[in-house]
């Protein structure tokens, strides 16, 4: 039994492999292109699948993906039984706090508006929300989202989130389904996007629910880059209907030189750089997952494939 | 017995008059120039002293301050016997912290950079510490540095702090007094001052500070604006020493248009909005303080007089 670890960054294999050998010696940890007996091989980790999957890895049994999402992944072409795993781990997940924490508390007390006055060298103060009357609204509610939730409520934010199915979280006003989005929107004052990719989630972002929104509100995009309608973006920041956006991810990446949104002052932009697997603590999880899976134990993350998340 | 409000702000003299009135009928409220029987006068709110205090109200036994600081009063002017109060409340506490957490973590993340290449069109990530590979020092380990850090901790920063006289707070590593200045120095990657303004620290944000940290260190500056010395800070700017600072507070206020914190790309500068006391929750630490103080008991936020804070 063997591990293929199959990614352009070899760096990360590496430090996988060299803590392997330390921690979980009896693991076969191979860096594509080696691979060892392609029969043994029973845990492979992308990004992308091998187009010839099936006849290079026959006996494989679990994907992971080194990413928090499994978008990317064309879920008809995988084998029968093969099962798909994200990765949740805790570097990852608290890099994306910290991601949106900064950019709710840049929103709710104006920093955008302060450096812009800077360049006009203006020194004046301006009404803030308390956070207790800035209501933040979470778009998904999985691990990431209530990550953020539990640490915008202890710098006293109001907190809601929509999810598609029901969820109950402690301290958070969860709404859920499409028949419940309207009302959650109506009641957001700081709208937060960390929707996995999905058919029902791409494009989500676009002017009939930057409508929905209260006129000023304001978007920090965190997911993925297809979820975005750009031109609708830009026409809400130019009606004012949104008063500004805080973007990581855009569709394509990087976004080319000349688009809009680089240059346009409602819009503060970052290069995809919210969070990212870290090899270190990533690798704890991937081999908490193997033995488990070896154990006939339910692995964390593990992606319904109907779902695609 | 007799409290009168005597500050420029009379709205928030308005909103305190208009709670006690229905929280407390037996308080006696006046707002500046109103004061009613001079004799029964007890308690002053103010910032700044009215220069024939003593005439004014021969009875008075409190001065508090509207802010968080009693930097302003010149104590050796002040009748014998009669207490100063500093302002701690909630409100201003939740500003404070949502401030310096806003600008720890765009420190850690690189955001300064990140905005400038916006405006180059250029999309590039770049590595940053992790959390915990992140030492925020804290000078000042007061009410707000203290709520700061335990804020700082819950994101995952590693935390410690530095104040005149010694302290012991969990999860931070405190230093205290001269003698520890520069090992504390020695270890901090971003430089929170959240100090009093007193004899002892004006001044003390200078060059022979900042080179002590390490080189490309960082600093946030929301104590007062007479602890920083301006040319300091630009030379350690442009010559590396720190990376970046993000500083709220100058002396002067407002900072002179033409001077150059105004167009340093190094610096992110805004108008001392940080925190300042709110009318809502300030009201019931005011009335609170009163109670104490006329049934014999401590009151929150007393002034040392030989101190300052």
């Amino acid at each position: 039994m063997s591990i293929v670890y199959y990614h352009s960054n070899t760096e990360r294999g590496q430090i996988w492999k060299t803590w392997l050998a330390e921690h979980a010696p009896d693991q076969q940890f191979f860096i594509w292109p080696e691979a060892g007996d392609p029969q043994a091989v029973k845990y492979l980790v992308c990004w992308e699948i091998p187009p010839d999957l099936q006849q290079l890895f026959p006996n494989l049994q679990v994907i992971f993906s080194v990413g928090a999402g499994a978008d990317q992944f064309n879920y008809s072409l995988l084998p029968e039984g093969v099962k798909v795993v994200r990765m949740i781990e805790p570097g990852l997940k608290q890099d994306m706090v910290g991601y949106i924490t900064f950019s709710v508390l840049a929103l709710q007390r104006g920093m955008p508006r302060y450096l812009q006055q800077q360049q006009q060298q203006l020194w004046q103060k301006h009404p803030a929300p308390q956070a207790e009357h800035c209501r933040v609204g979470i778009l998904g509610l999985g691990t990431l989202g209530q990550a953020a939730a539990s640490q915008l409520i202890s710098l006293g934010f109001s907190c809601a989130g929509w999810s598609r199915t029901e969820k109950t979280i402690s301290g958070v006003r969860c709404w859920h389904g499409d028949e419940q989005l309207a009302e959650f929107l109506a009641n957001t004052d700081i709208l937060v996007c960390l929707l996995p990719l999905t058919a029902l989630t791409r494009g989500i972002l676009c002017s009939s629910l930057f409508d929905q929104l209260p006129t000023g509100a304001s978007l920090v995009h965190a997911g993925r880059g297809q979820q975005l309608n750009h031109d609708d973006l830009l026409l809400a920041l130019d009606s004012g209907q949104l008063s500004h956006a805080i973007v990581d991810v855009t569709d394509p990446e990087p976004l080319p030189v000349g688009h809009p949104f680089w240059s346009h002052p409602g819009i503060w932009l970052t290069p995809h750089m919210a969070s990212e697997t870290r090899s270190e603590s990533s690798v704890k999880v991937l081999l908490e997952n193997i033995l488990r899976h070896d154990r006939g134990e339910e692995m964390s993350g593990v992606i319904d494939p109907h779902r695609g998340y």
